[in-house]
Order: structure tokens, then sequence, then C-alpha cells
């Protein structure tokens, strides 16, 4: 088959041998895969990556030195069932999984992993007790934003609100727009949310966000302290009490980009007793101030990924138009377009999520 | 009046003017006020501890050019009822307060306040309404620990513990003690904790701890998966699955020792979907690297200093001897012992809690 392969340090498309399935296993064709920022990040900090990754645990067994094949956002067509399957999906059905595949009970993880070629192949070999049929009516390319979508319902899951919090969201890639998705599915208001690019900010308010900040002409946490202040009163004495005291309304902020720096800015812009989610995915390390965090006894709550109910809610959620992610998807590219693909999401102005098609 | 007075850089003893109680302010005489980690900060790191102090907010006014009298951990009798108080403590009257006081409904910090002395000066003019009398029998020198202890209780009940967790305290300084009595006080079991020094485990034991580590010679974190691992169940097995994972009982660990670099150990040795309160006050940057905090899906809870109520069920935990606070006293000093006193609580080994006594 044809894939896209990172190899060395580049992008280049080649033939590799067709996946086989294995017991419990169902051979798919990829119809569509998404690029997601943490390819981006594989591809151009490889050995932190791989470092980090290795350091930390998980499914994530890329290594430098190996050929790999990204790609963990897919949508698929079944082709054959292999052995010991119970044939629930015939040939030619619309699938989705999350990105893990099973032998036996041992899983293992698509998109970072050198023995399994993950969405930006022509096949992949996923595992029937994962796949979830695409519901009748829905555009099928839609179930490839499924997996950037249900990061989105995990992290504010996690975040646990009461209902009556101000959100603010920092970063309008594609993991904050499914945060702002997520956050009005709930119905939080307002949710404010910045980007210092245009184009995101439309595609945010796009997606529910009752307010835009440019965070070079304006502070998105003066614009969540407004916001998190009572009807009636001045937001100039919350702003004196900003020091002490929480705003009256609870405040929670999601930390949506991923880069050095962007916490700390965050545990000096947040107010008193805010709760911040981190859902960007930093693999760097990162310098902050823990007295920020203590003076304001901030809670902050990593999450990674959903759980799989998560990810078959999402699914029923963008097939019902709840969430509506049509205008997320800026480009589509063919194999040989993936290393162009890369180099332009670098690029936030120009594209969102960027969907690889196999067979194009 | 005579003080111990930290002066660009040096701790020399001096005489102040006396404190004139104001509007609603009681005139007491300090009996004894413990050094604090925080103190001995101040004196060493001023620029860094005046800098984040004033850029993170709060109530630390002190600043590199003026003289300023530490000490917030106090037990202090009563001289006189000032103008506007109600006296409702006759002179003579053994009290306690947490280290604030009041002119109308203006809030002032004691301990790191140019314009008021704390309890390493002969007198303080604190406010009537926040007085707590020490209970009678109550030895009045362990209501001096009150503050410290309030600081633990404080951690644990932000914790919000379930019941069920195995709880690992990291560092065995006073913070980290008084950690471990509010563990105990809840019923939590077992509580594991980790220090350098013997002395320290050793105090961590009568404390209350079901097990101490010397983290020289073994991991406080295998110990804690050891013992979130059910009965007749693999503790290798679990260690396998930590990459992956939670043990089966929940876990939480308290980060009480405030310097660099602890938290990112805790973030690589503790379980995944551990809670982690970060107790100890940490004024300097930090280094961290976010990836193991999101592949465990971390949260992390900072806290400081604790409620009224919380202060005040302190002082009734000590009063009945359900927190016992003797054995944390390892030394008394006068006003002329203070600088001394500085130098020797950085050797952990040597000092627990040292008590000044400005009449000694």
């Amino acid at each position: 088959m044809r894939a896209a392969v990172f190899r060395r340090g580049e992008i280049v498309v080649d033939t590799l041998p067709d996946p086989v399935p294995a017991e419990g296993q169902v051979l798919v064709r990829t119809r569509a895969c998404g690029i997601c920022g943490s390819d981006l990040h594989a591809a151009r900090f490889t050995d932190s990556f791989v470092d980090v990754a290795r350091r930390s645990g998980g499914r994530y067994t890329m290594t430098a030195d190996r050929d790999v094949v990204f790609g963990h956002e897919f949508v698929a067509e079944v082709v054959a069932n292999g052995p010991g399957t119970a044939g629930r999906f015939p040939p030619g059905t619309l699938v989705t999984s999350m990105p893990l595949t099973l032998t036996g009970t041992t899983v293992h993880g698509i998109g970072y992993n050198p023995d399994i070629a993950g969405g930006f192949a022509e096949y992949m070999p996923l595992a029937e007790r994962m796949l979830l049929p695409v519901p009748d009516g829905m555009d099928p390319d839609h179930a490839a934003l499924v997996e950037p979508m249900a990061v989105g319902e995990h992290a504010v899951e996690e975040a646990r609100l009461g209902g009556e919090e101000v959100a603010l969201v920092i970063g309008c890639g594609p993991v904050g727009l499914a945060v702002i998705a997520a956050l009005r599915l709930r119905g939080i208001r307002p949710v404010i949310a910045a980007d210092f690019s245009p184009a995101r900010r439309a595609l945010a308010a796009r997606m529910g966000a009752d307010a835009v900040v440019d965070p070079a002409a304006a502070s998105p946490y003066a614009a969540l302290l407004e916001a998190a202040t009572p009807p009636g009163h001045d937001p100039s004495r919350y702003a004196q009490l900003f020091r002490t005291s929480p705003p009256r309304r609870p405040t929670v902020l999601f930390e949506c980009v991923g880069v050095p720096g962007v916490l700390q800015a965050m545990l000096e812009g947040a107010p008193p007793g805010a709760r911040i989610v981190v859902v960007g995915v930093c693999m760097e390390p990162d310098r902050i101030e823990p007295f920020f965090a203590i003076a304001k006894q901030i809670e902050l709550r990593f999450v990674l990924a959903y759980t799989p109910e998560e990810f078959a809610r999402t699914l029923e959620h963008i097939a019902a138009g709840r969430i509506a992610v049509a205008p997320l998807i800026t480009g589509r590219v063919g194999l040989d377009g993936v290393r162009q693909a890369f180099a332009d999401l670098a690029r936030p102005e120009a594209q969102a999520k960027i969907l690889v098609e196999p067979w194009r």
C-alpha cells in the first residue's frame, strides 16, 4: 500500500506491505485522516518527542531511527473482516475508531507506532470491538473530526463544572475549538476565546464563543474578570479584590496552545481560585513561577485524550449537528500533499484542519 | 520595645516604638513565636521574595530597603484593650490569632509587613475580632503551633479526599508534619512520609506516619504504588500498568518542600490519576515537563494558608491533644538568639520548630 512515511525527519511517499488483520481485527481502507498538531510536533522535534514520550510512559512507541506513519484522526471503510471477528460490519461499512487497535487483550496505539501504520496510509488493521459505524446521513468526512472534538469533550468533562462558570479558552486551534463546542453543549456562558489569528478567532465565534479577544490588543484575563463580575457591580472594585479574593462567579480557563510560556502567563493572569484545565500538549520543558499558583490557590488539571464513552458521544453530537465541524475543514490533500500540508499548518492563519485522503 | 529586626540582609536586635492600638485593636505582649521556613526564605532570598510577592499580589508588603520584623506564628498575652473594643479579653488573657490585623475593615498582614512588627517583637497590635483565647489547661506555647498546623489542616481539606486514598507526604519539615497530622485526624491510612533527614523521619512517625522512607535509599513512589495495590494482587503487575493505568486505590501526594525541582520529581514519580497538593511555598522559578502531568492526567492543587474556621479548629485539636505538637518544639531562643536560630534551621537534622521568646 502507499503511505506518507515519516523517515529520518522527512515525509516521503513510499510503498509498504499491506497490513494483514490479526485475530479480532478488521482491515479498513482509510477514507480521510486529519493532521494533528502533535503530528507537527513529532515531526519537528522528533528527539524530544520520543524522549519525553518514553520517559513519561504511555503508548507512543515511536523512535527517531524507525519509519513511522502518522495519522490518528480517521474515517475508514471496512474491506475485510479478519479471523475471529463477529462480522458485525460488512465490507463497505463506514467506521471510525479511537486510535488504538488490539491483538488479543494487548492494546496498540495508532499514530506514533512504528509497527502499525496510521491513517496517512491506504489501509489499517483496526479492532472490530472498537469500531463505531458512521451514522446514516452523516457526512462521512466529519467522522474524521470525532477524535479532535472528543479531546474537547473530555477536557470539559474533566473540568467538573458546576454550571455557573465563566470560561476562557486560550488558543483557538482545533483543540480550543473543540473545547468551545463542548462548553456550549453544556450551556456554559459566556465563553471567551483568545487567539492572535483573526481567522481562528472567526472560527471560535462560529463554534459558539460569546466573545473573542486578540491578545495583542487586549487582555483576555481582563475580559474574563469583567465577565465574572456580577451585573451592577464595579469591575474596578473586583480588579482591586483580584489580588486577594476570587471574583463572584467561578472561573475556568483552558490552556489549548501547548507551548512553553503559556502556562506561566495563565498563572499570572488567572483570577484567584481559578481552575485551569491544561489540554494543549506541551512536550518541551516549561518554566513556571509556582508562587503565582500558590498565592491564588489555583487548581491545575492536566488532561489527555478521552474515554470510549466520550468518543462515542462526540460522534453522536457531530452526526446530530450539535457540533458543526464543517468550518474546521480548511484543506484536503492526497499522500503527495502531506509534506506541504505540514508546512502550511505551521501558519495558523491559513489553515485549521487539513484532511489527508490517501486515495485522492 | 525590643525586636529582632531584619535590616538590609541581617537580623539585628533594636528598640522600636511601642505599637499603639488603633480602633478595635488590642495591645498584646508576645509570649512565643515560631520561626517559619518562609522567614528563612525571605531573609536569604529577599529580592526574589519581594519581587514574586509583589507581582503575584497578596498581603506581603515587605520591601528590600525597609526594616521588617518577621513572626507570624504566635501566642500572646493581652495587655490593654484599645479604643472601640468590646473588652472581651481582660488583660492577662492568653490569645492567638491568624497573622492579620484590622484597622476598620482594612486587613493588614503580620509577618512580612514593614509597617507592623510581627512576633519577633515584644508587643503587637492585634484585632480584637480575630483573637482566639487559649483554652484552659493547654500548654500556652502550643498555641504558637496553631498557625503551622493549620496549614496542614487546610491542605488536607482542599485535597477533598474521599477517604479511600493512600497518601504520600514529600518533606517532613513543619509543613509536612502538619499534613501528616491532618491526614491521620481524617483516618487516612496508610500515610507514607519521605525525608532525607533521620530526625525528621522520626518526627513523621511520631506524628502518625505509617511508614517513612529515606529517598536516598528507596523510592517513595514505589512505596506509594505498593501501598495502593490491593491485597492479593501483584505489585509488579501494577508497576507495569503504572505506565497507562492508575493503581486500584486513589493516591494523593503532598509537596511539602517548596524548592525548585521537587514538583518535577513528583510528576515523574506519581501514579497516573494522582492528585498532588502543593503546600510547600516555592518562591523561585521552577522547571517542569508538563507532558508527565498530561500523560498521567494529574491534578495539581496549589494551596496557601487556611480559613478562619480551619485555624480555630486546629487550636481545638491541639488543645484536646488530638495533634501532639510538643515533639516539634526543638529549641527556644530570646531575641538575641534569632540570628543564630535562622542559621541553625538551615540544617534540618538539628531542628524542627524554634520558638522565639521576646521576653526571655
